[in-house]
């Protein structure tokens, strides 16, 4: 506990991504604890291999998404709790770290071991989400549904964001993702 | 080509399967061709490597759904694209194979490995309906839509046709589908 420090993880987290950059597969956890000027041993205090280390947000959308399911207000339509799920991740998106979660993002699509564990990630995401939707009352195709429109508009505003030429606030972005995606349901019937 | 035989693939699958039923991590591929009764060699002829050897229809699905989505007639609806690339895929569902299937479903799902590489495929079946759906015109979020409907569609038909008790006539199945999915997202709006 003692030569704990609060910001270890992350340091860790920047190692590792530099080191990724360069090549995936000969980076070692040694190399990046190394590079994060911490032992090895804590580096597996953290994180159960390599492949984690750039995945630790992950289980917090899926937490914040759960939540924000359980405690919508009855009144909320079902494509509002599409709505409320995105709402309550957008402190997630933290402008500090945009460009980060880009470099991130670049690395993951081009490291065919990240993409499977994104791809894992976001299934188990979507399972979670599909969960609390049923426990909601959601059933049938409804809640399979109302999963994947809060996983696409999630992605979709990710991705823009991502892309967005300067810090543009995110919430904005996700307004018209979410205007969008009623048009486009709506359209469709 | 003077010892090809035609049913090489499928005892190589059969032997897959009942080894990999046992356990995945201890089997070879050795193993696979000498319990199909053929040369390892051979088995790489068909196969990239183990992991492959359950995943040889996914890529006739996303060619189905592909061809399905350029030739429907122009006055298809976009709701009607799901219908339309849902039984293009039917003949896939062999009656003779559904026992099979439901085996290797079982092992996919108990296996990490192969269940990333399930993931990986269903992506990638994702991202070619997404762009066939783009090439016929379908623009911003409503190509991603569709895509999630048919992905949607087709897991719901696929879990309930091996779920059947009996040989469950699979067209019936996919058209109870897809009028829930229509009936779903009718709802929604």
């Amino acid at each position: 506990m003692g030569r704990w420090e609060p910001d270890t993880r992350e340091r860790l987290q920047n190692a590792a991504l530099e080191l990724f950059e360069r090549g995936y597969d000969n980076t070692t956890a040694a190399e990046i604890a190394e590079r994060a000027g911490t032992a090895k041993s804590t580096f597996f205090r953290h994180f159960a291999d390599k492949r984690e280390v750039l995945f630790a947000g992950t289980s917090l959308i899926a937490d914040r998404a759960v939540a924000a399911i359980a405690a919508a207000p009855p009144a909320v339509t079902t494509l509002g709790l599409v709505d409320e799920v995105l709402r309550s991740i957008l402190p997630i998106f933290d402008p500090a770290k945009r460009l980060w979660y880009g470099r991130r993002q670049a690395v993951v699509a081009h490291t065919p071991e990240l993409r499977e564990r994104d791809l894992l990630k976001q299934h188990a995401q979507t399972a979670a989400i599909t969960g609390a939707l049923r426990e909601r009352g959601l059933t049938g195709l409804t809640a399979d549904l109302v999963a994947a429109l809060i996983g696409l508009a999630f992605h979709v505003t990710y991705t823009r964001w991502l892309e967005a030429t300067a810090d543009q606030d995110v919430a904005t972005l996700a307004a018209e993702v979410l205007a969008e995606l009623r048009t486009t349901v709506t359209a469709l019937t």
